[in-house]
């Protein structure tokens, strides 16, 4: 079939909409009308070059919600007409990592996905009889695309396709850092650095889950006002700091009366993972790094820091496992427990889709949906 | 009263057997006649000079045991006659670290014990009217010796003290590390890093919970005939593997299938702390820091290694809370479920205090213990 697609054709330049071939669903594959999908940083990541592992020509997007259009063979779980949320983290249920307690990194795709391909070793798309390799098993700019069985999560016919499309990433990263890999108890303080999309997600997991402190720190003052809405409590900006970046640790610990229970790093920058960790309580304070740092980009710290009783961990997909949880994050939202409508604060067609990038660099977006 | 004493006038120096003045115990505090006392590489990272806390003239030791004299006014769960095992990490039962489900880390005494005095700012300890400082609260290189009672655990009287000296610091830094802080789970994978006295202990842990691989690192062959009869069930020696520590983690990840579920690092050198974390298993790995590095010295790593799954950690005293875990301890030895006697591999008079750091120097022991 063909169907309207962003491409990516080159690392660096805009995307083009092109009608672009696309095969349909081989044997546990499944073919999703794709109504409406998030602009994302790591979109951006790769876009730009700077993901070593980006390939092109490619069809980026990974934060998306549709409708099943035709299920290959073998496909049992799902069927024409279910809504759907692709997830770039699949949950086969089968493998060392689905039965292990403690993970949600689903390796039945992982080495596949990674190459651009369906599990068989092939893409479904193609222009001009160029192959195009998907992108993190999604590939959600395009109005049409097919997934394994295994990355799709069923979810409620209710819920809002333009709202919900969030929920494939930067919501249930979120949230789930908070509820999934962090466990943060009810109670605690809590420091959130980066008050993006991610970090806003991040505090209202935090509200949600009863703590009692949730800092805010941001290089950006206009952060400040959602970031309250969400839930925050204090804001801080490590401008307005005596010593800046270098007083941040310090003035951090004596806001939470003696460090955070739990720092959460939603930016991707390595001096803050480490001021994020060592801004953590004494005996029990936990670190969770979900921000992705440059390539060849190291975190350092005394090991001191942990042999005092700090830990440090990182966290993807928010620890979610995605057919099981993802459903779930749908039903906070429709049932008005977690905001998404106030983060989506860009709605674009898909022609003006680089339009979304642009207002992503200027900062002046928090999420961008596409509307197919 | 008089007793006799190594004391440490100088870093760097050997130790002075003493006859030194000792006040007796005031508010609180507990005079305690030490039966025995192991030499641990702590005392010997302070009288080298390298530890930047190391204060003196001083009276070393913390792994020591030993019998109740005589208790100040207000002590209420200790008497004449109990047996006791000095704890350089208090337990006082009221402090907001005592408190904290996830912490063994007492505050109550920290301050003051890091400035080698008691509670009250001063010290028991004067030779020829000189004050000399305690150490690690504890000072068990000293026949007599004064503490706080929230710094004594209270043990079994048929206990011979020549042993469970030990259990002071390396028996319970290692076992604990196991049990208390990472809490490994029966038939888990683990890596430990050092087989000196810590990682033994680390082993004859693992083995206890019923893991069901444990691999040993060294650089020195002689270790492994000893590992093996604690529970090692693999020994690499980096010297043998190709690319030697630069291929140990590949190496490990091979060995184990995949990556540790476990991982302890018991030498204190960040190169091998960095490994320690990356031979973890994806998804779910945990690595606890033992070892203590030299000052400044910092860990490293990728964060992807922690978004991937592991954990980073650090254990200090093996995560036990003294007076609570350390006569359970006690108990396991008794009970014949974990060997000391094998570790003890010297026995010295106080006279002969100084060959016991050169017996360590040469790696000649495991543990020594003087006896009084």
């Amino acid at each position: 079939m063909k169907t309207r697609a962003a491409v990516a054709f080159e690392a660096g330049k805009p995307l083009e909409i092109c009608e672009v071939d696309l095969e349909g669903p081989k044997a546990g594959e499944v073919l999703v009308e794709i109504k409406a999908t998030g602009i994302c940083h790591t979109d951006e990541f790769t876009l730009s070059g700077a993901d070593p592992e980006g390939a092109f020509p490619a069809i980026l997007g990974h934060e998306g919600a549709g409708v099943v259009l035709e299920v290959g063979p073998g496909v049992t779980s799902l069927e024409p007409g279910d809504h759907v949320i692709p997830l770039y983290t699949a949950e086969c249920r089968e493998c060392e990592y689905c039965l292990h307690p403690k993970t949600n990194l689903c390796q039945k795709v992982r080495a596949t996905q990674g190459q651009g391909v369906m599990p068989d070793g092939t893409s479904r798309f193609s222009y001009k009889g160029q192959k195009i390799v998907h992108y993190m098993g999604c590939s959600t700019f395009s109005n049409h695309t097919v997934l394994p069985e295994i990355s799709l999560a069923k979810v409620r016919k209710d819920a809002p396709f333009d709202k919900i499309c969030y929920i494939g990433c930067g919501v249930t990263t979120g949230i789930g850092a908070v509820m999934f890999t962090a466990k943060v108890e009810p109670n605690s303080t809590a420091v959130v650095f980066g008050l993006g999309g991610i970090g806003l997600n991040v505090i209202q997991g935090l509200k949600l889950i009863g703590a009692k402190q949730i800092i805010g720190v941001d290089l950006n003052p206009r952060r400040e006002a959602m970031a309250r809405q969400f839930g925050m409590t204090d804001f801080v900006n490590p401008k307005d700091i005596p010593g800046g970046h270098d007083g941040l640790v310090g003035h951090l610990v004596e806001l939470t009366g003696g460090g955070a229970d739990y720092s959460f790093e939603c930016i991707g920058n390595v001096d803050v993972m480490r001021a994020a960790l060592e801004c953590c309580h004494k005996g029990w304070g936990e670190s969770v790094i979900i921000g992705v740092a440059p390539a060849g980009a190291e975190i350092s710290t005394r090991p001191f820091q942990l042999v005092t009783g700090r830990v440090w961990r990182g966290t993807a997909f928010g620890g979610a496992r995605g057919r099981t949880d993802v459903p779930k994050i749908v039903d906070m939202y429709m049932d008005g427990r977690i905001d998404i409508d106030s983060l989506i604060t860009h709605r674009l067609d898909l022609e003006d889709i680089n339009k979304g990038f642009d207002l992503m660099h200027a900062g002046e977006s928090i999420r961008s949906v596409v509307v197919y």
